[in-house]
Parts: C-alpha cells; structure tokens; sequence
C-alpha cells in the first residue's frame, strides 16, 4: 500500500530500499527511464480486452510482441498494465506504438502532476486515483492513459485492488453503450471510474469530520488538534491531486483532437462536472476544518478562563479569612477582643457572613 | 423536510435508510438512473399546464404517453414534476422528449452543482432553491429546468411546500406578460422565483445575525460561539449554492441559444443581477461574521484579563496584611511592640492605611 | 436620513413601518413597481432644466404630462426627481419616454447594486451617493439616471440635501463647459459629483481613524475595539458600494454607445480615475483597520502580561516572608532562636534583606 | 519635506495651513485647477535644456511665453517645472502646448495614482517619487510628465533635492546615448531615474528590517511592534505606489503611440522589469513583516508562560510550607509533637525535603 | 558561498566589501556594466565546447578573440563563462556576438528576476540556480542564457561547484540524442539541470519539515519557532525565485521564435511541467508550515493552561488547610476545640478528608 510519498507530504521515508525518489533522476539525460516510486513486489500483470460491438475477447500476455496483433484487429483494444517497476516492459510497450521517450519517462515517474498532451496521433493523460484505507488515511495511486485511433494503453502502479473491474465487467457483459462506441469512450469510462472514487474517498473523511466536529464541541484534547491538522494536511494534499484535472478535463473538451468524437464529448463534460463538485466539496472541506479549528483553540481560552476562575475564587475567599485568623493570633498583651466570653463564636460568625458576601458576589458575576 | 444532505455539510447522517449516497453511483456506467437524495414518502405529482394568450388548462396526469398530447398543442406546456423518487417516470418523461440520458442521470442526483447545458433543441438548468426552515436552519432542494421550443419541464423534490405557485396563479389569471411571451419566459419566471427566495432566506439569516450581534457585544456564552459557527458554515454551504448560478444566467444570456429570445434576455439580465447581490450579501454576510469572531475572541481575553485583576487585587491587598499579622504572631520573648499598650490599635491602623493605599493605587491603574 | 438599510449592514430594523423590504417582492411578476427603501415624508420634487449654450430655463413641474414639451425642445433637458415613494409618477415618467418596465423597477428599488446598462436608445445607470453624517456613520442614497440623446433624467431618494445644486448652479451660470456640450457630459458631471463626494466621506473617516490610532496605542478600551469593528463594518458597505462602480465607468468607455461621444470619454476617464483612487484608498484602510486591531489585541495580551507580572511580585516577595514570620509563629517547647534577645530584630533584618534581594531579582528580569 | 499626505496614511495633520486637501474640490467644474498638496516656499524653477546630438544648452526661464522659442528648435526641449503652487504658471505652460485642462488638473492634483494616458499627440505620465528620509520615514513626491514629439515637460513637487541632477549631466557632458536619441528616450530616463530611486528606499527599509528582526528573537518590546507596523504600513503606501506603475510601464510598451520608437521599447522593458522586482521586494517584505508579527505575538506568549511558571513554583513551594508553619501555631493542648525535644529540628529538616523534592519536581518538568 | 544577498531576504549584511549593491547603480545611464553581487576570488573560466553529430571537442580559452573562430564553424558551439567579476571579459563576449547592452548589464547584475526576453537574432534567458548548503540553508546563483542559431552562451557566478558537468560528459561521450539535436535542445539541457536541482533542495527541505514535525508534536521549544519561521522565509525566497520561471518556460513555448524548433518544443513542455510541479510544492509546504505554526501556538496555549492548573491545584487544596490552621492558632481565652483531648487528630482528620475531597474534585474535573 502506497501513501502519499510525494514530496509534499510528510510521512516518515519508508525505510525499505524500495522507494526511488524525484532526486536521483538530477544529471540524467532526458528520456532516461527510470521507475521513480515504490517498487511492488507483486508481479507485472498485463491484460488485453479486444472488444467490439458484436463480441470482447480477454487475454493476459507476457510477451510485448504479442500487442501488435491485437492493434492490427478492427476491434478495440485496452491494453491494461498493473506495475510500473519493470522498466524493459515499458519501453518495448512504448516502441512498439510509437511513444515518445518523455511520455514513457512521466509513466514511470509517479509524481507527476495530472495532465493532458495531445501528440497528434495519441493523446497523454496522467491523472491520480484516490483510495482512502482502512486507518483512514488517503493513498494516490498514478494512472496514465495513452489514448489511440482504436486503442487505450492504462498503466496503473497497481499497488492496491483493481478499480477498473466493473468496466471490464461492463466490456465482457455487453452492459451499457460501451462496446458500441470508440477507444474515447473507453477512456471516459476509465477515467469516470477513477473521479467516481474520489466521492467514496471524500465521504469517507466526511464521516471522519462529523465525529471530530462532535469531539471539538464536546471534549476536546489535543489528539483532537492533531486530528484536525491531520485531515487539514490531507486536504491540502487532495487539492493538489484533483485541481489540475479540472484544466486536464475541461482542455479535453474544447481541444480539437479528432481522437475525441462530438458524441463523447458530452460525457466527458459530465466528468468535468463531477471533478468540479469534487473541488468545491474539498474547498468546503478546508473552509469547515479552519472553522473548527478556531473552536478548538478558543475552548482552549475558555478552558483557561475556567482555571483562573477557580483559582481565583479560592484565593478570594480564603485569603480574608486567613488574615482574620491570623489577626487573632497575634500575641499583643492588650488585645480586648481576645478576653471577650462571645469572641470566639463572633469571629466564627463574621467568616461565615463574609464567605456567604463572597459567593453571592461570585454568583452575581455568573462566576458561579 | 431535507438539510444539506451534500458531502460539504455535516449534519450528523439521518438514521433512516432512506437516503442514497452518491458513492453507491460508483462503478455504474454512465446514464444509469438512480435517486441519490432524500426519498420523501409523498407521492409524485405532475401537472401540466397548458397555456397561450387565449387562455390556459391545468392538469394533473398520472401516466406518462399522456404528455404527448400537450407537446403537439400549438400552446406552451409547463410539465411540472415535483418528487424524483420514482425513477421510471423520470425515465419515461426523457424518453418521450428525446433527452439525454445524462440529463436524466443529473435530475435525480439532488447533490448537482447549479449548471446550464445547451443540447440544441433543449436547455437543461439545475439550481437550487433555499429556504429558512422554522429553526433558522436552511434547506435546500434541486430544481431541474428542461426548456425547449413549447414546453418547459421542471422536476422539484417535493420535500416542501410549492414554490411556483405564484406563477401558476399569474398563468391561470393572466396577470403580467407571461400568457403573452414563449417557454423562455416561463423559464425566466421559474428562475426568478427560485432567486426571489434567496433573498427572504437572507433576510431571515441577517435578523438572526443582528440578534446575534447584540449577543457578542453584551453577554457573550459558548453558545454565542457556536452560532455564529453554525452561521458561518451555512455562508459556505450557501455560496457553494448560489455562487455558480451567476456563471449559469451569465452563460443564457452570452450563449447564442435560438431557445432563447433576444426579448427574454434583458429578463435573464436582471435575474442576473439579483444572483450577484446575492452573492454579495453572502459575501458582506461572512465578512461580518469573521468581524464578529474577532469580537468574541477578544472578549474572552478581556474576562480574562478581568478574573485575574480582581485576583491581583484580592492579593496584593491581604497578602501584606496575613504578612503583619504573622509578624506579630511570633513567639519572640523579646518583641517590644507586643508590650506597648496602643501597640494593637497602632497595627490595626497601619493596616487600614496600608490597604487604602493600595486600593489607590489600583484606582490609578484604573484597575478598580 | 436614511442609513445603510441594505441586508448587508446591521442596524437594527428601524420600528417605523415606512421601509418596504427587498424580500416583499418575491411571488410577484417581474415589471411589478413597488418602492423598496425608506419612505420620506417630503413632498415629490421635479426639476426640469432645459439648456443650451445660449441659456438655461428651469421649472419645478407637477404633473408628468409636461414632459413631453421639454423633450421636443432642441435643447438639452435635465429632469431630476427627488423622492421615490410616488411610484405612479416614476411610472409616468418612465411610460412617456418609452422606458423599459425593469428599469422602472429598478430605479425603485434602492437596494440595487451600481450598474449600466445600455437599451440602444437610451443608458440607465444606477449609483450610491454616500454621505458622512454628523454622527460619523455613512448614509446611503440610490441614484438612478437615464442618459438619452439630448434629455438626462436623474432620481435621487431625496432623503438628504440636494448633492447636484452646484450643477444646476453651473447650468444657470453658464460657468464651465457645461452648456456647450451634449447630455453624455451632464450625466458625466451628476457621476462625477457623486464620486467627488466619496473623497469628502472618505477624509472624514481617514480622520476618524487617526484619533482611534492614537486611542489604540495609548489607551485602549472596550470602546476602542467597537469603534475599530464599527470602522471596518463601514469600510465593508463602502466597498460593495463603490467597487462595482469601477466596472459601470470603465464600462461606458469602451463601449460603443452612440449616446457617449468620443469627447466626453476623456472626462469619463477621469472619473475613472478618482473611483480607483476611491477603491485603493478604501482597501488601504482595510489594511490599516485590520493592523489596528492586531495592535489592540497584542495590546489585551501585554496588559494581562502586566496584571500577572504584579500578581507574581507580590506573591513571590510576600510568601517567603509569610512563611518565616509562621516559622517562628510555632508553639514548639525548644526553639532556642525565641529564647535570644536580638532575635527578633534578627528576623526583621533577614526580611529586610530577601526583599531587596527579591526586588533587585524582578529589576533584573525588567519586570519593575 | 512631504510625508504620506495621501488619504491613505495616517500622519497626523499638519497643523499648517498650507495643505489643500482633495475634498475642497467637490462641487467645482471639471478642469479647475487646484493646487491639491504641500505648498513649498521654495520659488518655482523651470529650467529648460535645448539638446540634440551636437551640444546641449541649458536656461532658467521665468516668463513662459520663451518656451515658444524652444520648441520651435529642431533639438530636443526638456522643460522642468520644480513647484506646482504657482497655478498659473502651469496653465500657461499647459495653453501654450496645448494640453488637456484635465490632464493639468491631474498635474496639480498631487493625490493622483499612477497612469499613463494617450492624447495623440503627447503622452501624459504620472509616478511617484519615493524618498527614505533621515529618519527613516518614506516620502513621496509626485511626477508628471508629458511627452511630445520633440519635447519632454517634467513636473516635480519641489519639496526636496533634484533627483534629476544625474541625468541633466549627462545630457550636458554627452555621456552614454542620451543625445543622440529622442524624447521617448529622455522620458525613458526619467523614469528609470524613479524607479533606481525606489531601490535605494528598499534597500534602507530592508536594513532597519534586518535589525527589527534581531530585537524581535532577543528583546522584544512594545516598541519593536509598533516599528513592525509602522514598516507594514510604509509597505502598504509603498504598494500603492508602486503597483500601479507596472501596468503604466507595461501599457507603453504595448501601445502603438507614434511618440515611442520601437528601439526605446527595449529600454522600457527594463525599466518594466526593474518596477516588477520592486513590486516582488515589497510583497516579501510584507510577508517577512507578517512572519515578525508572529514571532513578536507569540514571544508575548511565551512570557506570560515564564511569568506564570516562576508564580506557580513560589506559590507550589511556599504554600504547604506555610501550612506546615501554621500546623505547629495552633494552640491546641493536646499536641505531642510541640513538647518532643527534637520537633522543631524535624519540622525544618522535614521542610528542606519538602522544598527539595519540589525543586526536582519542576526541574523533571523543565520548568527550572 | 553566496546566500541570499537579495533585498527580499534578511541576511546579516556580509562584512566583507566585495558585494556591490543594487543601490550602487543609481544615476548610472542604462547600459553601465557593474557587477552586482559578490565577488569571487577564483579566476574566471571560460570553457568552450565545439560539437556535432560527429565529435566535439573542449578548450578552455584566455582571450575572447578566440570565440570567433569557433563562431564560424558548423557545429554548436557552447561557451560557459563561471564567474562574472571581469566586466571587461563579458563586454567583450557580448561586443562580438552583438548582444545588447541592456542584456550584459542584466548578465552582470544578480539580483534579477527569472526572465526570457527575444532580440530577433538571439534569446535572452536568466533563471536561478538554487542549491542546498550542508547547514541547510539554500543559496542561489544567477544563470543567464544566450540562445543564438548554432550557439550558447551560458554565464554561471562560479560560486559553487560546476551544476552543468554532467551536460558536458554527455555531449563528449555523445550519450543521449543531445550532439544529434540543435542548440536550442541544448539550451533545453541546461534549463533541465537546473530545474532537476530544484527537486533536490525541496527534498532536503522535505526532510527538515518532517523532523520540524515531530519536534513541534512532542517537544517544542522556542528554537523550533525560529527553525519554522526560518523555513517560512526560505520559502518566500523559493517562491519568488521559481514563480516566474513559470512564465518564462511557458513563454518560450508559445513564443514563436524560430530559435526553438517544434521538435525541441516538447521538451520545454516537459520542464514546464517540472516547473509547475516544484511550484506546486513550494505552495504545499509553505501551507504545511502554517499548520505546524498554528500547532506550535496552541502547544504553547496549552502549556500555559497546564501551569495555571498546577498553581490553582496547589493553591485550592493548600489555602483552606492554611485556614484552618490559622483558625487554630487564634488566642482567643475561650475557645473549647483547644481544651478538647482528640482536638488536635480530629482536626488533622479533619484536613486529611478535605484534601481528599479536592482531589477527586480535580479527578472528576480531568485536571489531574
């Protein structure tokens, strides 16, 4: 399970060997590839569905060559690779359809912002899908879409469960318009997939807010301020994630690619819609997190406010009637009071009659 | 009656089942029908009105193909749907007008951003129509509009009173222009009685506001905190309703749509306006609860700075004074003063000018 | 006098039944005329000028069929009308030069934002007057006018004096230009004395918040702190005043209005000008008012910083010598130091000398 | 000397009589000119220099009508006018080239915000001149240019030394490219002249920064904060000096006026670029300035802690000590320890541990 | 080793006189080549490298007459000049390439903006090398590019060591397509080194956060609010040196220089994308700092809150114990508790039961 190793959040480095950072690429040629994130231990797993209207055939291959085959058929082929850490994999997928080496080298460096580039005869996108894990953190896996006349090649890190599942399902079933139409339908429908999880992702930390919103007002602590900084961060870290495909969307749409057809491009500005409410539902996000932050904090003022009252009320009771027995262990010979039969019971009484003043003052100041 | 039900408001989840999430869309292919909202146990109803200059005839209709009938009328009709959780009528009323399965897929999702889609032969509108509930809450209730050449359709979610009544009572009386002018108008008028409310919403949130003003200043609790909490949160969750409808009248005024005419235009310009002094009265509104944040806080120093003065004082008076009496509580065999005859009164004395003393200087300071 | 009754400013609902509020509107159809501000109980007052560079007629009329007289003169006319609360007169007026009825609306509506908006044969233009009042608070009037080809037609509240006399005194004088130009270069001098009143409440305020800055730094109070909030609340309503201003001015530049010749749009310009130079000195005091109030605040923080810096000297001086004067307040049968003869002022003198040393410790610490 | 005199800065008044404020303009025609400033009594200079690529003469003129004389010349004329509370002297010089009463007004009016303004003919140019004075205050002065075809006139306020100085000598000695090019060039020089100027201003603020900041980390006091405003306010007038010039600079460039050569345009690009680096300088400042106001709060912070934690150890240690003390006061019959022989020696030595043990509590928690 | 001599950053002024200030060049005429920024004392290097598909050969050469020769060659010819202290050196690089003044006086002066500026014949590029020192501060060194048909000219400040060895051993060892590809690939090269080093420092700084982190979780100190604020300011320096590097990339993208050819264009595309990357975790972390300087500020509310109640615990248990006591020790004649056998235990009985009463009291309150 990979989380967050980009370089703008902070999770302790992992000490395994495994993960190759940003730096390490500094001095080498451009073009260079080399497989820049966490290395899975699980095998390569390279599938390809044939489908077209009539009919979708499904194989998993080992050997590259075997692609060309399946590019020359008349059906639509999506070409799905699931681990990035072998690098020869990739190169002889991207030679064999004419991919330029920068292309290759953003596929396999998982740090790469979303984007769209459109290379005439293939377009590029990288885009991030969201999986929020069972301790509630939030994972980023990369997923980069090449995009053809009459094919789509994915290529995930394949970290975690395949979320492409159902539209294979979708494609073998026969279910829906999907086999009915091109490679950029399959491309919405992957990408719609992926925008689709962020919403399980974003309810899940909404559940997450209405507890710690609940703790705040309640009992808050100071595991509580490190919740709300922990969800704040992860925020900060969504954003990045989701913003820039909103632009990523919105230039497929007006972009005049003849690999995106008239028809699909109403699907594609439903995505966009969706990637927009995603946006807005974080912005909101954010916005409530600094609010509750400002609860916490002045419940922390109240709560000193709280101290000092006691303290204070404390002192001012008992600091007069300290020195009103104090008053009267004073060893003066000639002290009347002292010699009194009632001074005792009398000064008794004056202390209780003060402390009495007292509380009522308090009472009439809502201290109390 | 439904509150924020939207991923960026956090009322606590309602325990009825009877909501659907939007994550339970994921993995769904595109166009699937599913209600993602509150189900209301009210039945659907659909009406239709049928009207031109000569006169108007309304209808309530329980099977769909009937509505064919209208659209051939030379007359407009206004179907009116209120009630999305039958999801078969939603489907049947589409296919009988030819829409997008997508547009369909919106309708019942009640968790839409406000938007405007130009199909050719029709528009299709999502807004949200607000309103103050008796707790000084606000709800909030998608209205979708489906414009074409002679006909508009509205689908509300029924969850509370009628909004549109107004405007059925001026068709059916002939009041104003409506009888006179197209769908596009009609269309209008369904808008601008939806931001006609926005501003009552307003009004209401600017009473409490004002109540809550005079609150902060006067006696401040944790509760005072709280609202304004409560308010600020409902700014957000009413800029995120209202701030994209100005992009949407923006965009029927700018887009060359046939559907609208150049007549009609200078109607969607003045519903424009009133979107923009909306919003900025949404954005002075949280402006002022940012002001009256600063406010509260800072008086909860300045207590604060009150308990711990009336502490001072308390000590600095009868700390000196326990120190004398402990003096002469000492049991020195040689202690002159506690021979002398006046000695008791001399200290009783030094005391009284001591504590005035101090309780002028505490004047000075302008503690007291 | 009216003051800021908009639902962005919170004074409190004034009790006299004369203010028609914007929420009454809603239900009814658009073109429908209700006055919507505070109703004066001045009389009605309209003023035509009719002028040309030869001279310049004025006339106070009372009935609206007069009008049409004026218009068909070659000269320019300048019809001014203070009040609104006459609604069938505006409706006159409106109807006999062919006035669209959303104007009409408009213009009496006084909780309109600034806007142009260009009908071909006519402009309408709506602005705030501000005034400073004597009680430092601003006051607001909406100032509508209709630019057409040679007539000018301006509507004031008429809630306060007369903002135009110095035009009018021009008129008649002949001083200026004025005479010799068309209606595009009055309706510039009505917008121009508007903006040039802004300066006049802006230095009134500028004046204000040099005596709070003063207040702020030597003696802050409660008061301080309200004043400051007061300030920053009118810098908001100024702000949504003026701001949209900018755009409607810049606007009637550059566009393509028949009715503006290219002579006056140098003296738009200019007005241009001063509405930025409005606008940057309103954000500047924003800025100022919201460093003021980090000064107050850091200001509570110092103070409860010296309130517990006395506290701390008291106790820390006034405990250890509490503490020895009970030592020798003990009843133990052998304590030889009771039984010495320069006990006593032993005792004294160890005092004596803890305190300075206590003393010199806090001068150290530059606490005293 | 002229300090801030702008709305926007809160300088007390100056109690001389010799500023005209902007809102005793209101109500005048546009084009009255009004001295708006500091009056100098400095007398007013014109100075005019007569160049071209041969030689350069230089005059002092009094009457203006010899203006005529110079710009008949075939050379390039500089005219600089140092001192503006001569009104008709600029009035003259304005009829006599033909200038726009506005833009004379604007040149008068010494509250303008900088712009660039296209006339045909001449080009009208306000900035602002910016100062560190002695005393580490910023002052501005106004300056207006005009540029003709073969003319350039310059207005400075005269309030302090001629920043010109540098650039009148190397017209005179023929140093660098400046005579063999034309007016646009000149004005170019100028410019640059103002904009070098307001490095020199940054890189003095930028070193009382540099000490500010030392007193902030080692002995911050009420002062050190109001220095920090102070600056923050010097950057807020500086903002608004400045930032306005970029557009200005950035509009003659693109700009299609016959009067600027497109070889000058080169040098206007880097007088642009210097203006955008004194605008990047000035907002790092203000956040380097808002990090010191930070660092200055919480050192407040930090200090009430200190002063709490020194009471709390007194009153921690002091406090059962002083029970103890009392404990063997009272005066009961019955109490064994007060006859043992050694009690008085096992209460002290009880005592020293007591102490010593609360001594190791508050060094565990690092308070000591 | 030079850090941050820029006006924007507070370091202590560097005592030694070889820095030349920006402030230095004021009254200069454009085009007066100084060197600002500090000296070196290394010689200057110029190296030149003489390429093609077929070879390429490396000489360091002594006078500048030389270059022409390798001017006249068909291959690239690549001239780095590290160290900028000779001004007479790079007048006359520039002198026989044609460069403009304006040009090598922006080569001279570094204190510049990122910039790209296009003279027709050649492009003008300067860009910042940034480079994590061992103490973890970051220093800078100002990298100016001049593009030309079949040449580069690059000037580095010579500070450090030499960023751009590995782009020289590959054209030597003719690794990557670089000796096959045009000067404005290798322009592309050099960009690309620099950009990569940027992934570099952000690491390092990556890593320093997240010891920051834990620091401000378990034990912050005030050292830790210096090291935040410090990181804070390093950001503000980051920013402002990477921001507009942005523009310039994108810049020269869209330009349409033929200097760059369209094959060249994706990579420039490619670092754009680095770029907006290194930009986008710049924003991260200067976001992630502002939390951890909001948790700071709350540890250090919440510290103060522990004293306080550490005083008011001592306090509320010790003071009515010390009542009591004193109680006790008051000499009235007739007080029976005195005489009484079991007096003395009830009431140390009596004290016990009190004491534990406050502590469950505080218990029940979480306060201990």
């Amino acid at each position: 399970m990979k989380k967050n190793r980009h370089p703008g959040n902070h999770q302790p480095p992992t000490t395994t060997p495994t993960v190759t950072k940003r730096s390490e690429k500094a001095g080498l040629p451009p073009g260079t590839l080399i497989h820049i994130g966490e290395k899975s231990d699980r095998e390569i797993k390279v599938t390809v569905i044939d489908y077209n209207a009539d009919g979708a055939e499904q194989k998993e291959i080992s050997a590259i060559n075997e692609c060309f085959y399946f590019m020359d058929a008349s059906a639509i082929s999506w070409i799905n690779v699931e681990g990035l850490h072998e690098v020869e994999l990739v190169q002889q997928l991207g030679d064999c359809q004419g991919i330029h080496p920068l292309v290759l080298e953003d596929i396999l460096n998982t740090e790469q912002r979303p984007k769209a580039e459109d290379f005439g005869n293939y377009l590029f996108i990288v885009l991030k899908m969201l999986r929020a894990t069972d301790d509630s953190e939030i994972s980023t896996e990369q997923v980069s879409l090449i995009i053809g006349e009459n094919f789509v090649i994915s290529f995930q890190e394949g970290l975690e469960g395949d979320a492409f599942n159902p539209i294979r399902e979708r494609i073998k079933g026969g279910k829906g318009r999907i086999r009915s139409m091109g490679a950029d339908y399959l491309a919405y429908s992957l990408i719609d997939a992926v925008v689709d999880d962020y919403f399980v992702a974003l309810e899940k930390i909404g559940e997450e807010m209405e507890e710690l919103e609940a703790e705040v007002v309640t009992s808050p602590t100071r595991e509580t301020q490190q919740k709300i900084h922990r969800l704040k961060r992860t925020m900060i870290f969504l954003r990045k994630a989701v913003w820039p495909l909103r632009e990523v969307i919105s230039g497929l749409e007006r972009r005049d690619s003849h690999l995106i057809s008239q028809e699909t491009i109403v699907y594609f500005r439903d995505v966009y819609d969706h990637t927009v409410q995603v946006i807005d539902t974080i912005e909101t996000y954010r916005d409530i997190l600094s609010g509750m932050l400002d609860i916490h904090l002045s419940s922390l003022s109240n709560r000193t406010n709280e101290v000092m009252k006691v303290l204070t009320i404390i002192a001012t009771i008992f600091m007069p009637l300290t020195f009103i027995v104090g008053l009267y262990g004073m060893n003066f010979k000639y002290m009347p009071e002292l010699e009194w039969h009632w001074g005792y019971p009398a000064v008794l009484l004056l202390m209780a009659v003060l402390s009495a003043w007292m509380v009522l003052f308090f009472r009439r100041k809502k201290w109390l």
